[in-house]
């Protein structure tokens, strides 16, 4: 399939894997294939390969290799996380209400007490609630850096700063239960600075698959002296946190690809940036009459996400008629809209049913640019259009 | 690093990724790259080669592609095996003596006791001692289906036997506690026809690593009505057993890589006999008077394994020499290994420590023949001769 054919805006979903990584993760699949635990000359060099890219992909996060336990996903990565709950009795979580499902499953099953915070309607945590939330038995809250619906970017040294308070005021009150703070990155990597100190966080996920890397691997970044519980048990790799032969083709291909993310984070941001500001444009000036509304937050939004909402049109619909012309959107979290779900995040920032119906998610990448985007927006609008006076009249 | 250039040996630590395989898996890292769970055409494309690859693996083994939970490997799949027992209060489950790190560790972790089958001195399981150590709260039995070590094949068949027997006899009793059989047959895949019905195994868990797939990918057999919990959370793929975006160009290797190994098992076990035979009478002529000690069985034995002892000698010197030839063996398990614990397969099979401290592993595969293994043959035995004057004088 020929870049050209289509025009693919669902970023958020899925990355190609970019040819530079791909040409780094090469050599890795057959010539250099040897055990990284085994002996040898070849197998030495592998491993030296292998801590030298988890060395590279720690530096991309502002930490050392020996911060990251690497994974075979932002899943894992954040079910790990999770385990830090293990340690204590009765421990509570709180996660933002639009968290991804693996967040928001992973802390059903590893807390006593899930707690949610609330969100405004730009899907921007309201700090206050989470102050309110937070009691003695908080031990972990995890909060995305940027929404995978919405992209908009939540604020997480402000948290770390509540975090950085509530753990004095214990201290002071002789109370040893400690407060962690654990963002998943994973929609974020490319287009914001994702340094641990900067964003205060104690734990971090990353994510391959969705910065042009391959998937099936990912990593947890984990500050020092914060207890994890392995979920997999084995041979005992990854510091006993996570068992199974280390993946050297994979973990080059993420460190390549967290590298070439971070170095074109600003270009990334100011390309998006313009091409939002383009298809926003073009497709309000082609809709005529009819008025979309712009989800997320316009000052902390990850520039190459829109997300749009058409009330009482069925975004479903809207998104079968851009395929026929080879637009490919979605309507929000893969995994989730394949199972017909309502989308909680729309949910949370007070949708109705029929705006979150009409509700659908671009997000753009690579391969996309002024010319393909300000085609996908007149499509869009003139289906629309077509949509609305098909109801309408 | 060309072929010619050294001799590896070590194919049971890690296989290269095959061309053919690597060819499968190229299309869809970058052109076919869609999230399968996407809702436009060529991410439903993508989602039924998954799925075909999926039947495509299940195939091999005898088995359906609803069978299979993709995991990330031979750990994560005898991780989830194990969940079995989460079912039951009080439930213990037999492994043999001699099962890798990632059974032991698991079955640790799952069970609330754990009874270890004893081995002969051929590495082969004592079904007698099987047998008495099942008792109304054995639910689960893992056992190779060959040993990583010493390449014993064990005889899953006869124990199949004696759990329908149990089966039976709990039934006729009315107790209803299932008990259950599962195999890790990462080493046996390519070298013994592992279909799920004539093993009769309930569970068994595949590796793409060790069959010249690439690493990162393994597949757990479920029979039907066997009741698992998932080890991490989220997006609920794998029927909610294993969540996280489904890997496609690395389950079309696997796939590829299977069905590969399953066209050659014949042809695989000739060749390696054939070359294990030329292995040993070259071993034995260059030695002169110095014996050494084949282990394994000689009649259950993977064809590519060749375990040898020369008590007295170090092992670890006879492979550091071994490795300025270029050629490269192992003493055991690489994950063990690099750790420097003493083998607990060699303990099993009654070793004393000195015999244990001269044991290598060799392990053949693709790039092996009549020549360089002759030629590996020679040089070891010139080593070990070395050694044996400089020790004995």
């Amino acid at each position: 399939m020929s870049e050209k054919d289509f025009i693919y805006l669902d970023y958020a979903a899925a990355t190609p894997v970019s040819d530079q990584v791909f040409e780094a993760m090469k050599p890795y699949f057959s010539e250099n294939f040897f055990n990284p635990s085994a002996s040898y000359l070849p197998a030495k060099h592998v491993r030296r390969v292998y801590e030298d890219a988890k060395d590279e992909l720690a530096h991309t996060i502002g930490a050392k290799g020996n911060d990251l336990v690497i994974t075979a996903g932002a899943t894992e990565s954040i079910n790990l996380a999770f385990t830090v709950l293990k340690n204590f009795k009765n421990a509570n979580c709180l996660i933002s209400k639009i968290e991804h499902a693996s967040v928001c499953e992973a802390a059903k099953n590893f807390a006593s007490e899930v707690r949610e915070i609330n969100v405004d309607k730009t899907g921007y945590l309201i700090l206050k609630d989470l102050e309110s939330k937070i009691d003695d038995n908080t031990v972990l809250i995890s909060v995305a850096a940027a929404n995978n619906e919405l992209g908009t970017i939540e604020p997480l040294s402000d948290i770390a700063e509540i975090v950085r308070k509530v753990r004095m005021d214990r201290l002071s009150r002789g109370i040893e239960t400690p407060l962690y703070l654990h963002s998943d990155a994973s929609q974020a990597m490319s287009l914001i600075d994702i340094y641990v100190s900067r964003l205060g966080v104690d734990m971090l996920t990353i994510n391959s698959a969705k910065v042009y890397g391959p998937k099936g691997i990912g990593a947890l970044y984990v500050g020092h002296g914060i207890k994890l519980s392995p979920i997999t048990f084995g041979g005992g790799q990854e510091m006993g946190l996570r068992s199974g032969t280390e993946n050297v083709p994979l973990l080059v291909g993420f460190a390549t690809a967290a590298k070439i993310a971070k170095e074109h984070v600003n270009g990334n941001r100011k390309k998006y940036e313009k091409l939002s500001e383009i298809f926003k444009k073009t497709l309000v000036e082609n809709l005529g009459d009819i008025e979309p509304k712009f989800l997320g937050n316009k000052k902390h939004q990850l520039a190459n996400f829109i997300s749009i909402c058409f009330d009482g049109l069925d975004a479903e619909r809207l998104i079968f008629k851009l395929e026929d012309e080879k637009i490919y959107v979605s309507t929000g979290a893969a995994c989730a809209a394949s199972k017909g779900q309502k989308s909680h995040v729309l949910t949370a920032i007070g949708l109705t049913d029929s705006e979150i119906n009409g509700s659908l998610r671009i997000s753009m990448g690579k391969m996309n640019d002024e010319e393909n985007v300000k085609n996908a927006a007149k499509k869009l609008a003139t289906i629309v259009k077509n949509e609305w006076e098909r109801i309408h009249g």
